[in-house]
């Protein structure tokens, strides 16, 4: 399997060693072959090349099985003009591969749940995945310009059928998987997209009438997922309001640091990096917590390589490495031992084998 | 002074009682002469007269000092097409209007917070108010339509210069009465209207060298209003993110009953509202609570009439007749009083008294 890594920014190269460990070791136990190409990508490739998305960069990603991220930006590139901000590196690669499908599981960790912000009996027992739409929208559609000397301004929401469809495919499906029950989030009460969001979502539920559909109002979803995370299962929505909703679901487990993610496709291709960013304030420290790194791994090798197993036992791995203790500066465990980078992920690698 | 009531749907009437009782008490005590006129919108004007928001609503609207809603909506109305569904009728009002600013405020009651669905040192302290543009971006934006045999949609984000400037400068002058940190909430990282936005706000905050000015990307926003809401003071935000945020932020203090709304323009004509819905599920029963909307006459009477006493009374009547312990039954606490909507409003009355 060809895995290009991009380890991007800040704290981005520590962590991809810890991954790079992880793959290597279940490569050993499981006999899978595993090569890896290094690329640029973000800050690093706008200082070495000028360019957060060089041509190189998209051609090794075109040409592999998985690609792993770590994290892009920092302050440093924050006053760039736009097209040579580090973030244009991730928007770029996720439409030049067409990686419409973000995947982002919230589930907490019972040993970390006392930091999350949100009482223990409101959080605990939440197991949400939200599906994201992610080449489409606001984000890539045009008009996006000035008119008139600079005085109008306009965006395009722009979706076509298909985009829905594959994606609202996407979430059933994970929602058979799951528990069964299917949230759809938009804006019908304002937007025609969001009605035509609601019509494909309510024509898909005749083909999987196992799957029992709400559909929320965004404004609704952001309430409720503080008030009652505990309530849903699969999320489905589009791109912006993906964005808002997922970064808010991601700080109820109070360990964000803990979350991966992925972007995947039909076929299988897919890049998976962690929720968090590139916190170059840390970044060279050796202190950076790598697991949620290390559980995007585990995500590329079920996802992407259809690798189930190997995939739970890192789960597994990382999850007893939490309970003997082990914690990076970013979490507190009561009565455990604070590690850096590669203690962590020492102690991740004794429970693997 | 002529002050139209839209009572609505619901609890509204039950609720817009409460608020005559109020209104009429304050005109008694400090010698105001109020006059109200009732009118028809959302659903009910639906049933009545086939039109979310008659003629005449607009026209005695138009007329008006200030403008009272009670609430809008049920679920007899949800299937209907989008131009006979309730909340048309309170686009309609906001857009005929001009209201553009719609302000938020979240203060949580030291009686109510142990009801947050927060940790109680995470939220208590918290005072934000959100600044919310409310006429422009994707609520009104054309074209908003399908193409190609339905194929196709768009929606359209417009904004004009003018439209942003009065709604920050709105923000720059309310941070000034406040703690002046000034939050201003975009995705400048993705869209075009948000990178003209923080332009517009960097101009403006010359003109106010003493409010300090933070950007914040909304999906970051969307996280720290959970994980920190003690950290802000004024938001500002274009009018679907402020849809958002600012429903997210009305859970944080556990007490979305108690929150009361105002959409007002430059020269003071406003509506007020509470931030809840029509609950219908409750109406004609007489518990529902009146607290969000005796509060939204305060906002009325100080934003609209300048009556920053009067306003001032009611919050403070407010206030004491939770510390007596009197509660409606969407409230808890502690050896409290639980109370029907007239038996509250009477407790409210006596303290203003
Ligand atoms: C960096 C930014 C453009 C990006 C997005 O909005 O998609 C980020 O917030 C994310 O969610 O991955
Ligand atoms: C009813 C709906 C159209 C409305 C909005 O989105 O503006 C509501 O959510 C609000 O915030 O007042």
């Amino acid at each position: 399997k060809n895995i290009v890594l991009l380890p991007g920014d800040g704290i981005g190269p520590e962590i991809m060693e810890s991954a790079k460990i992880v793959l290597n070791t279940i490569a050993s136990e499981y006999n899978h072959e595993f090569t890896f190409h290094e690329h640029a990508i973000g800050g690093n490739a706008i200082d070495r090349f000028n360019n957060p998305l060089p041509e190189e960069t998209i051609h090794a990603c075109v040409a592999a099985d998985a690609i792993l991220l770590g994290a892009v930006g920092g302050k440093k590139w924050d006053n760039n003009p736009s097209h040579l901000r580090p973030e244009k590196g991730l928007l770029g690669i996720r439409k030049a591969l067409g990686l419409f499908a973000n995947l982002r599981p919230i589930k907490g960790f019972k040993s970390l749940l006392h930091a999350s912000p949100l009482k223990e009996e409101k959080i605990s027992g939440s197991d949400i995945l939200i599906i994201r739409e992610l080449t489409g929208g606001l984000y890539f559609g045009t008009p996006s310009e000035r008119r008139e000397n600079g005085d109008i301004v306009v965006d395009t929401l722009y979706y076509e059928r298909h985009e829905m469809e594959r994606i609202i495919e996407k979430a059933f499906q994970s929602a058979m998987q799951r528990k069964k029950l299917l949230t759809s989030v938009d804006k019908a009460n304002v937007l025609e997209s969001s009605r035509m969001w609601r019509e494909i979502v309510d024509e898909k539920a005749s083909v999987y009438p196992e799957v029992e559909v709400e559909h929320l109002l965004v404004d609704a979803a952001a309430m409720k997922l503080i008030t009652e995370p505990n309530h849903f299962d699969v999320i489905v929505t589009e791109n912006l309001f993906g964005d808002i909703l997922s970064d808010e679901a991601s700080v109820l487990t109070g360990s964000l640091g803990m979350l991966p993610s992925a972007s995947i496709r039909t076929d299988g291709v897919g890049l998976y990096e962690p929720v968090h960013g590139s916190a170059p304030d840390i970044a060279g420290k050796g202190i950076a917590n790598p697991l949620g790194m290390i559980l995007s791994t585990a995500m590329m090798l079920r996802h992407s390589f259809g690798l189930e197993q190997e995939a739970a036992e890192i789960e597994k791995a990382v999850n007893e490495t939490l309970e003997q203790g082990y914690h990076t500066a970013d979490l507190q465990i009561k009565d455990g031992k604070l590690a850096g980078t590669k203690e962590i992920t020492d102690a991740v690698i004794e429970n693997l084998t």
